[in-house]
């Protein structure tokens, strides 16, 4: 591949505005990456200086994360990204579950090695999580490892109902998963309001019995509405650098780590992360998402108000070309907040799938859906069938995301865009119809 | 931090020698590394073309890996570094074996839950492995999940015997690991002669036990000696980028995954890696990989001569500065070849420990051992102790490793920087003497 070939990767004339899928690096994280290539390349663990200042860039790193989150840098776990992340929290209540379940001396389940398992750990999460938190709960259940309870959301909020989680709590439950706002709709999910009530549930609870353990992906949510584990009060939380401006790393909050809240290393090595997530620190993708986190510190209410205000222009600008008729906002819950930069809407018509008008497009680049089911974009998203879209409507929509440098003059060009994108569909149905 | 006190994080005056605990970066890595943050933003599982370029640097770096190692451009899993790819390879081979038993329908044993175990999968590695192998195969033995034979190495060669490779093998054994360089005294390991052996191992092997599998840890070898995965005949190899001036990340050679050889994913999510390890891909850190692999296919030869002459350099200073009875040098086993960058010597002498000579120098940083046992300094290496080293010999050494850039004269400076600072620490200890 040569140079030039390589810088075709670049947007020439289209206009991005699939921001949930992936933001660019911001300048100012580009930077710090780039400087740490070159000035911060020692081995955080060498006892001499390079290493020691790898290391304070580690460390300037963690308390900007923490701060992002509202928790205390000794609860941040760098990881290679949200999957990694939502992975370990699955591990780790598993793990937790059967060591004190061992420790009470229960009758003990064998991992799912043997047929006269009694206890399994129970899981409970929403059917609208990202694959990393859905395939690997799904796949704990397949290998005879824990049960999971995948609720629905409510087909008239968008969401899931505290009281269907809280009705599906056994005895066994170990963990509770939710997102904390959706990737496709952008609906936020009550969080904070499940973990008051499992903290009456962990407080009742029979002392045999392990804590239930609370988790949110907060993958999304992250750089467009204020986060804080506090409020949120969850044990765990995934932070992702590429959907708010910074790099393709991760890390986990944990309160407490292996105090207040387990925490079960899935790799062996040279104890980096205080041997909870081992493996020679990637000091620039590090330094990178530390830069991301203090502009989101600094900026996070003139980010959210840009994307909001752009946001709802789109709304209004599709409104006005399309008619009310034309057009189903699948993300307009009545009493249910979302996402102030994402726009999930279908354009009505036979001929008007949601891939097909991405693909008339001369501009616009959006998704139907999130990016690692591109390859089915043939189909509608099960995200929104499962929020009661139906079939023929969610098979045409559109998932469009702005972000921070997304100007009201890019949407009046995407519009007229899918405008013309629309118009030539319609024509050639019309057509085909004569 | 401010700016100022992150580009403290330079080398100053200070001459690095500490090449196996982490390399720079070439500047065509940086470069790599920065366009693509630039240019190859996309999320590559988006369909449309900056997911696409993405997708293609990703593929292009793929293949250079591919070429690096021998090996087809499918055979190559990127991981977020050399300890993952590590406990990847360890994850595998248990869940293959007990995958494989229940096919078989031979007696099971609870994967570490029950008490009734009969039968465990068995694993060989050598004693001087890095620690993202023994302390991932230590915690298996902990956790009743697999059996462990840590081979020593001889202490007349310094390496491991193929032999005794050999006669460990147990019909349970699912897993020979034994790294290709070792990272304090640079000797290489006898991976092909094992791989031939076992070989033959395999064929004649019961139908109904599990093939032996047998991966090597090349991090301390690739971009030193030339490395084949076809010459090796190894099922698993892993690739470290920033011991041979790439980015923070790794990667995994496997033999046909899937198919030749079993892979099993640590973790669940996006589908990306073909599902052997999902998570969106770091695409930047990915192409700098690319790049680094590049530099070594097409200059391995050249790095190798220039890391072997400056060494040899050294050792030869060393001599005619210290004298032959004042040194030891500590991988100098006859008949074992090592790589040409390491030098791993102890200056005799009662107040002379590797620790606190380095600590005396002006210029020269380098180590003692492993970057990730550098708060262990007051304590002698187990590897060079494992070795034969005496106690009081090995407590003396220094790891000096030279890099590409290093010259003659920075071995001039740095030997000169070791004079001085055992004149000192002689000096002090003469007058305590007195």
């Amino acid at each position: 591949m040569t140079e030039r070939d390589r810088r075709d990767g670049s947007l020439c004339n289209r206009i991005y505005m699939d921001y949930n899928a992936t933001t660019p690096l911001d300048p100012e994280v580009i930077q710090a990456v780039t400087e740490a290539m070159h000035e911060a390349w020692g081995n955080p663990s060498s006892s001499y200086t390079p290493g020691k200042k790898a290391k304070e860039l580690i460390n300037w790193s963690r308390d900007n994360i923490a701060q992002l989150v509202g928790g205390r840098s000794e609860d941040i776990i760098f990881t290679s990204g949200g999957t990694e992340a939502n992975n370990i929290v699955f591990y780790t209540a598993i793990k937790h579950f059967w060591d004190s379940h061992h420790k009470a001396g229960m009758n003990s389940a064998a991992g799912g090695h043997d047929g006269n398992s009694r206890v399994f750990p129970h899981i409970i999460t929403s059917n609208v999580e990202h694959d990393s938190v859905s395939l690997t709960a799904d796949n704990l259940v397949k290998e005879g490892k824990a049960q999971a309870t995948f609720l629905p959301v409510s087909k008239v909020t968008g969401c899931i109902e505290v009281d269907d989680v809280i009705a599906a709590v056994r005895p066994t439950t170990c963990l509770i998963s939710v997102m904390l706002a959706n990737n496709e709709t952008g609906i936020l999910m009550p969080v904070a309001e499940i973990s008051q009530q499992v903290k009456t549930l962990n407080q009742n609870r029979d002392s045999e019995l392990p804590r239930i353990l609370l988790h949110t992906d907060a993958a999304q949510a992250i750089g467009k509405v204020r986060v804080d584990v506090h409020d949120l009060g969850v044990d765990y939380l995934t932070i992702v650098g590429h959907k708010f401006y910074g790099p393709r790393i991760g890390a986990l909050y944990v309160k407490r780590p292996g105090t207040s809240s387990p925490l079960h290393p899935m790799f062996f090595g040279g104890g980096q992360e205080r041997n909870f997530r081992p493996g020679t620190e990637n000091t620039p993708m590090i330094a990178g998402l530390g830069k991301a986190a203090e502009l989101v510190v600094r900026k996070l209410e003139e980010y959210s108000s840009h994307m909001r205000e752009v946001k709802d222009y789109l709304e209004e600008k599709l409104l006005a070309t399309f008619g009310k008729e034309k057009l189903n906002f699948n993300s307009h819950f009545k009493g249910s907040d979302r996402l102030p930069n994402t726009c999930n809407v279908s354009i009505l018509g036979p001929n008007l799938k949601g891939q097909k008008v991405l693909l008339n497009c001369q501009r616009l680049l959006a998704s139907v859906g999130a990016a690692c089911h591109s390859d089915q974009g043939d189909r509608p998203s099960r995200i929104l069938l499962t929020c009661g879209i139906p079939h023929a409507v969610a098979i045409n929509a559109l998932r469009i995301s702005v972000g921070r440098t997304t100007s009201k003059a890019d949407v009046d060009i995407v519009v007229e865009d899918l405008k013309q994108a629309v118009n030539e569909l319609e024509g050639f149905t019309a057509q085909a119809g004569q």
